[in-house]
């Protein structure tokens, strides 16, 4: 049987169709530009040339028919008929207080949704198009809804609530809810099976570093702690997003220069983060770059962004008082040496060793990687993570009826056998200027 | 001779009179409700009987006219004459990048506090008003300039700067300035005293806890970061201040509740903090009374102060990479045994052992008190703070010719032989509730 996955935004939609009895994924893709002119699909399916095709999709349900007649088209497909898909799994970016795990969707969850749109104003409004349109299309399978933050529901009261006004918390929901809950379920379980631990009785800090990032501490293998707060916005320095400032900036910036409230707010979100300190690079390649040519402020935007890391990985740390191993993941996390040399060099007082040498060598999304030094008492982890597994696993379970809360629920990528060898070897194009990169950083912490 | 401290709020001034040859206190006090009807001068000189007098200034001049007949008063009074005042040192909150010591204060100064006021729109204006009045009441005696930010000017760029768009740390003076200067140098220098220590050889954290509160990492002897940032409102939780949060909410509370800016800024500085969360105690001894009594909000105020203390003491435990001290201190710091003992215990794996018994023998105002365990690696002191003493030597040491930044002068608090007499043992009223505590906490951390 197949499993669909869908990723709906606002203008694009990214799918994975799963084989599930294979466990394998037998093609992916994206669909840009829905709703505007110009729409465009890629696709690849496993073993078959990619696919690429304008066709203007007026709206998300276009694209879901776009991305089926992808999949059952007979050169570029990888079914014969729409009929072999079984299950639709959603990601929800939002699901409030209300979801602490993954569910069937039903007219009253949709509801649901809406109801806590509000909350993701950008991300859920466009979750909700997804789902409609594509039950529209799919009406006769079950669609299952993913949230990014039903693995963060575990955290205690005193880490989710903020010390503001706690009417805010009752009447309009402001508290932390935390989001790359996936991302940071399927890390957490890997790291439990490289640890060779029950994944219940470890304490581990995952940083979660793309575009947008995100740090979990988990504490027996439940999620106690993270960075992000009611928004994406709070904690980590991202690619445009500035994460945690003094909370009386925007309103100083406000009665300084008459920018409205929405000005700041967007300048916040979408040129803050190593966007603002460098004035010009988004992608950590390109800031990497420039540092070792010399620019002093792309040099600083490595040091702002891991130092922020270093003071989370030890705010954490406090917080679980023993851990286990520290994981990083995801695009940066998983190909960024000189930032996690950065965030965790000199921190032997805290038990954390990492091994300069294995950790430059730690760059390609196909491998599961040790990074500390073998006698350091906090292992640190390298994890391609695999959030359209997780919805995958979730998608299955549920109409199999065999889903429960993540503590209570094994998933197959737990097999100490499992490798995922759907995380293809992609090395980064200037692997070459890594392998060959100096290995001693030439600016300490003072 | 005598030299004068004075700390100008916008309807209040406090004072202190030192008897440099001494090396003692000889007078304190303040004038409350200045500008408004029904001005107050509470005063008291050593071994005297305080005198309390109801005085209309309104102007900061007539109350510093009222200070000056206090301490001269031949029933209450501490001077024969104000010739004996010799010079008079200011307090002054936001000396922006400009000032990383004390000064001695001449037009020019003044002129440049005024064009750093926009920084600190709340105290600045009101510091400058004291100046310019004692320097028409006090013409003759030279007048020093001591700043809450000087201290923490030896933050990296790496600390100091946020991850928003550049130009408004350029334009704007936007970037972490810190507060609590003086309390920290004085702590900071009598911990390396308890150590045995040069001082430019200790790495500590100290966390000044009161009304308002903030958190310093301290590396070889000098700050690298600080939990305040441009304003007092970030970092730690405080009476009304929220601390850190999620920058997006001030956004989302202006769209989802048509709440102003200036609205949503007056709730974070004046309706968040423990006041927030409890919504009705800002006073501590009322939370762990109301606490002791069953008041789950009051439980949830407790361990929120104290698990973001915990996390700033991780973070700046990576960021000093080895630390020397842990030093409590200001109200809460030195008598709040119960948020000490909360943020610091399980971290036995960070190297630090508070001793439950010392910490809550530790009570009192007038003693430097060890509260780790013997074999504690990280030490923990509770240090009661002095921060008109520092005003009082740097105006000294400023007429004398001899001031240097702190790096390169040495306070006489830092002869291992002092004891600061004039920290009485200012018992709280309730210390026999504190004596009688069970000192078992009820509810640790998850």
């Amino acid at each position: 049987m197949e499993i669909l996955t869908l990723n709906c935004g606002s203008s694009s939609l990214k799918y994975q169709l799963y084989d599930w009895d294979n466990g394998r994924v037998v093609a992916s893709g994206i669909v840009e530009r829905v709703t505007q002119p110009g729409s465009k699909i890629e696709h690849a399916t496993s073993g078959k040339e990619e696919l690429v095709r304008e066709q203007d999709c007026p709206t998300h349900a276009e694209a879901i028919e776009l991305i089926l007649e992808a999949l059952t088209d007979p050169t570029y497909g990888a079914i014969n008929t729409i009929d072999q898909i079984k299950a639709v799994g959603h990601r929800v970016v939002h699901g409030g207080e209300r979801f602490s795990r993954s569910v069937l969707v039903t007219p009253e969850i949709i509801e649901a949704f809406r109801e806590l749109a509000h909350l993701a104003p950008l991300h859920n409004p466009a979750n909700i198009t997804g789902i409609e349109a594509a039950r529209k299309v799919l009406p006769e399978v079950p669609h299952a809804a993913i949230m990014d933050t039903a693995w963060h529901q575990t955290m205690p009261q005193h880490a989710y609530l903020y010390a503001l006004p706690h009417s805010w918390y009752q009447e309009h929901g402001v508290r932390r809810y935390g989001f790359h809950g996936t991302s940071f379920l399927y890390t957490a379980k890997r790291a439990a099976v490289l640890l060779e631990k029950d994944p219940f009785e470890t304490n581990l800090i995952i940083a979660h570093i793309g575009n947008g990032s995100s740090i979990c501490a988990v504490k027996n293998g439940v999620s106690v702690d993270t960075s992000m707060g009611m928004t994406p916005l709070e904690g980590l320095i991202m690619g445009t997003r500035s994460g945690d400032t003094d909370p009386a900036i925007p309103f100083y910036m406000i009665n300084e220069t008459g920018m409205t409230s929405k000005e700041v707010e967007s300048a916040l979100n979408k040129q803050s983060g190593v966007l603002g300190i460098t004035e010009k690079f988004v992608d950590r390649r390109d800031i990497e770059i420039a540092a070792e040519q010399g620019d002093e402020r792309a040099q600083l935007a490595i040091d702002m962004e891991a130092y922020r890391i270093r003071k989370y990985v030890g705010s954490y740390a406090a917080v679980l008082g023993s851990t286990d191993a520290i994981v990083f993941t995801a695009g940066v996390g998983e190909r960024g040496p000189i930032i996690r040399q950065k965030a965790l060099e000199g921190l032997e007082s805290m038990g954390i060793i990492i091994d300069q040498q294995r950790n430059f060598a730690s760059m390609t999304k196909n491998a599961e990687t040790e990074i500390s030094a073998p006698d350091s008492p906090v292992k640190v982890f390298v994890i391609p993570t695999d959030e359209e597994l997780v919805m995958t696993e979730d998608t299955y379970a549920l109409i199999d009826g065999t889903y429960k809360e993540h503590t209570e629920y094994r998933y197959r990528f737990q097999d100490p056998a499992y490798i995922n060898a759907d995380r293809k070897a992609k090395l980064p194009k200037d692997l070459k200027k890594w392998q060959g990169l100096d290995t001693t950083l030439t600016k300490p912490w003072r």
